[in-house]
């Protein structure tokens, strides 16, 4: 199985005076590229809100810094299932500069906290969500 | 009187890769200016949401680029009324860059409509609102 | 000809606690596509800072709010060239929601200026820019 | 000795769809407070780069989020030093709700690097810089 992967590019609004994307800017990708893989999966932001009231909150996030992107470069953000469990939902996500032969950019390991949008409680991943998420590859 | 004047300080969040401030962040300052303004007459953003189910959003908007602000530079903006008809509220800003004798960086032209928030549909200023906004200097 | 035309969604990043895209936002989608346009015709906007010494800035920009995008909304920016005299290049860009029958979201009028970077003097676009920026449709 | 500490406000630009303050903005007001406690002992940003050629970039970074800011709320980040070996230098940054009875809201630990900007080139803090540092608050 494949990793979910999806591509942007860098423009002005991602860099800074030192000539590099920002480095608050990397958590912006990641969030498109998890917004992508769930919608990938049939789970849209929009929708899980809208139908289901529910939403993924992040919780908690490191990132490691490897090699900076700049202006107008090519970027594939790569998003692997790390465990779903309870309302936790762990994802690794690389990005990869592919303007510069895919170098590692960052490394971010994020995890998320499944809520009732309602009033904001967590809430255990729904089971038709968990089967839907397995379309992720998972890595360990 | 004196028009509604607050001051910020350019961050590396706020440039970009020319080295410079970004052209959008200028509306950012903007916003933080009206709040201000705002929150100096006794019209908190979070209270008219909250209590009044009021806002104020921008339904048209122009800016001229004077001189480029950079990093580490304190910047005013000061904040000045044009009119208030209806639901409509003109509003001139300047944003002057205070690290180099005030030149000026920014002029910005900004026309807000009143709404009711539930759904969004724009209503006349309330009467206690347009007391409290005739606090703010008017230019014309 | 066709206006060049190119698409983004709205995340989570886009939006503000109104529930809509950030009035500021609807800039950097129209930064976005203007970078996009010009690399269709062969000025990559790193090409040109790296190669030439040559980028464009901001001198001026009107916005005006026709309709909100929303969470997960698709949209559709269309730039078209108005003129191009001297060192000032006019460009009018509409924000259209594709999620929503292609409603008009944004109006954007822009001017600008080109510069030679090291210096950030003003700089007659030059002849061979002319030319391939002939490539984008004519609108005035 | 005190920690350094320095409040924001949030503003509609720092808030999401979601109601609450966008989780990526917790590194804005984390990487403002870093240059108004570096600023505080006599190191501003902009002049270490301009006389020292020397900047200081993020090399890894974790945020853990305790309970979510929401618009209009005052923020207090609080910035400690935890070490500083070599090129690197480690802090420890607690943003609180001033709205909220001091409600802690997130917490991060950030790893910076010290490079000569020219090159891009990890440097050893210099000595005058240790001293300034030691100005901040330690906690292990």
């Amino acid at each position: 199985m494949a990793a979910h992967s999806c591509q942007f590019r860098v423009y002005y609004e991602d860099t800074d005076a030192g000539g590099i994307v920002y480095h608050a800017r990397y958590l912006g990708f990641a969030e498109r590229a998890r917004a992508e893989a769930l919608r990938s999966l049939g789970l849209a932001v929009g929708e899980m809100a809208a139908q289901d009231d529910i939403g993924f909150v992040v919780r908690q996030l490191s990132i490691r810094y490897h090699s900076p992107l700049r202006l107008d470069e090519l970027l594939e953000v790569q998003t692997h299932l790390v465990e779903a469990v309870g309302a936790r939902l762990k994802l690794q996500q690389v990005i990869r500069n592919l303007s510069c032969e895919g170098r590692k950019s960052v490394t971010i390991d994020v995890e998320l906290a499944c809520l009732k949008l309602t009033d904001m409680v967590p809430l255990r991943v729904p089971g038709a969500y968990l089967e839907k998420l397995s379309g992720l590859e998972i890595i360990s």
